[in-house]
């Protein structure tokens, strides 16, 4: 049973979304405790961690199909210092696979002559719409509502496009919400953009599986801390699967006036021949159009024989304005 | 009267929207037919610029708060070459003034001593937040409900953490959008976050005014075209205004296996004494976490007299894969 000394490590919740699956890909629940945050922008899992309240906690960083996550990097960017302990120690990549949950039509059969032929309907605008890669398991018609996180509905479009056409689309804030929100409704017509987890967790009927448009479609996560030197308990994955290198995040603001300064910055890289695995910008809110800049490369602060990442940092210390090294870690593949 | 021999523009609708002000600032009504397009996405306006159906475009693309705008990025990238005869041919700047459109409250008057003292809650989590910059013009009290688009709601919250704590927040396609469905509230309750043009249009009552968190709260917006050698009879704005240089827009991608390839192509602007004035990316969608960028950089490709633009982008050519120039314009001030 639960133990108060087991170290916690909190994500965003609510139950069942796929931070809860990140977290559970590497944080042993005999070994840790793990806590959901259930806050719309995520911010409190910084907020734990960097008063200590929790040991580690994680954040979705990117997906393949949808892109950055923008809370996470203005958390990320700090700029009224409220975070400034915090590090990234670690990532996590969870494969996507978005279910339809709801319940089954219990007037309705599956009309294969219509409901699922697979077939979009070609307009002037896209003439040829992508094909949903999997067919609904039980008659559709009946949906009404459909209620998902923004990013899940962007992952879905030719599912929806398909096999909901006409449905009314609701927001909320998580597509495990949005499995909660389903369970209530009384009506049987609304349904959820979630997960199998959330599935099991709402006693919801699956009405389709895998109905994200793409194969490849994965989430990843960072794991952030406070204590770099020692994030190594955490990661179990590394008993199983190999190493393959490491990388390491960095942000910074540039002079404004100076031309060529980003560039000048990135160059720092390529003098010591880092390569550059993702760059990013968000507002400064210093000034209108002014940006904060995040670079991840290979590369770690503290495994770093030939001083390569040593040298990087100095120069872009002298370059960049507000630069912070905002962590290094292992990946695991 | 309308003519139909006027040009067209259209623009990201329904009418009352923010671009339909940045529409209205630059392109005349005797001289132009403004039309406005009335999709979520915002696809259809580079569709109808595309097929020639209209003149231009306006689109939205970064504000100061919030930072890029995902969907024009997207729109940009053309991943499946449906656009690949627009060009961006202009910029236009609108300064967000957002208001807060409702029923004036029947019984309420403005208590002062509470729900008007311009205090938020210090927390544990948010020790100092900041404090709205404007008050609400009548009691807010009634108010259950509150509609606006994501971005509208990320630009004010301190207002609506201040005055509006505890009230159901509904996501819709659009700041216009939210003001015509509180115009069909029955029930006095509802309120959205709009603007003054919507206020006129739908017959609301103006509950706050200048409710945005920060002073310098501007949009910036793209004018695309399909005739990049004469962008000019759109722009009225030059002959008030001075003229102060020229920007240009490219996106790429990079040899996902070579190491530096971005700062090989981003130390081509450098070589040549380009100033960058953003960066952003996108998944490519070819593979997980490779990506399209998009740099803009001072200078112009048909204004080039030391042929610096020139050297520049045949070096890009050389490095960069799937590169294109999106386009140059003059920038007004």
């Amino acid at each position: 049973m639960a133990s108060n000394t087991k170290p916690v490590v909190s994500f965003l919740g609510p139950v069942a979304s796929y931070s809860h699956q990140a977290v559970r890909q590497v944080f042993p629940e005999d070994k840790w405790e793990l806590r959901p945050v259930n806050t719309i922008d995520g911010k409190y899992v910084f907020d734990e961690v960097q008063d200590r309240q929790v040991t580690a906690g994680v954040v979705p960083f990117e997906n393949s199909t949808n892109g950055s996550v923008v809370f996470t990097l203005d958390n990320l960017a700090d700029r009224d210092g409220r975070y400034k302990d915090i590090t990234v120690d670690g990532e996590i990549f969870v494969d996507v696979h978005h279910c339809l949950l709801g319940r089954k039509n219990p007037a309705g059969k599956l009309d294969e002559s219509h409901e699922a032929s697979g077939t979009c309907t070609p307009t002037l605008t896209d003439p040829s719409p992508s094909k949903p890669k999997s067919k609904p398991l039980s008659s559709l018609s009946h949906i009404r509502r459909l209620y998902s996180h923004p990013q899940a509905f962007g992952q879905c479009n030719a599912f929806i496009s398909t096999y909901l056409k006409g449905v009314e689309i609701i927001d909320v804030s998580s597509t495990s919400k949005a499995a909660e929100i389903v369970s209530q409704d009384e009506t049987g017509t609304w349904a959820a953009i979630s997960n199998q987890l959330a599935s099991n967790l709402y006693g919801l009927d699956m009405l389709g599986k895998n109905i994200e448009d793409r194969e490849d479609n994965t989430t990843r996560f960072l794991v952030i801390g406070t204590n770099p030197a020692v994030p190594d308990d955490w990661d179990l994955q590394k008993l199983a699967i190999a190493k393959s290198g490491s990388k390491s995040l960095v942000s910074f603001t540039v002079p404004h006036t100076s031309p060529g300064a980003l560039a000048d910055v990135l160059g720092c890289f390529r003098e010591f021949n880092l390569n550059l695995t993702s760059i990013n910008s968000r507002p400064s809110l210093l000034a209108p159009f002014q940006y904060i800049f995040f670079v991840e490369f290979e590369g770690h602060k503290y495994d770093d024989p030939d001083g390569r990442v040593k040298g990087a940092l100095e120069k872009i210390s002298r370059v960049a304005h507000n630069w912070r090294w905002l962590g290094s870690w292992e990946r695991y593949r």
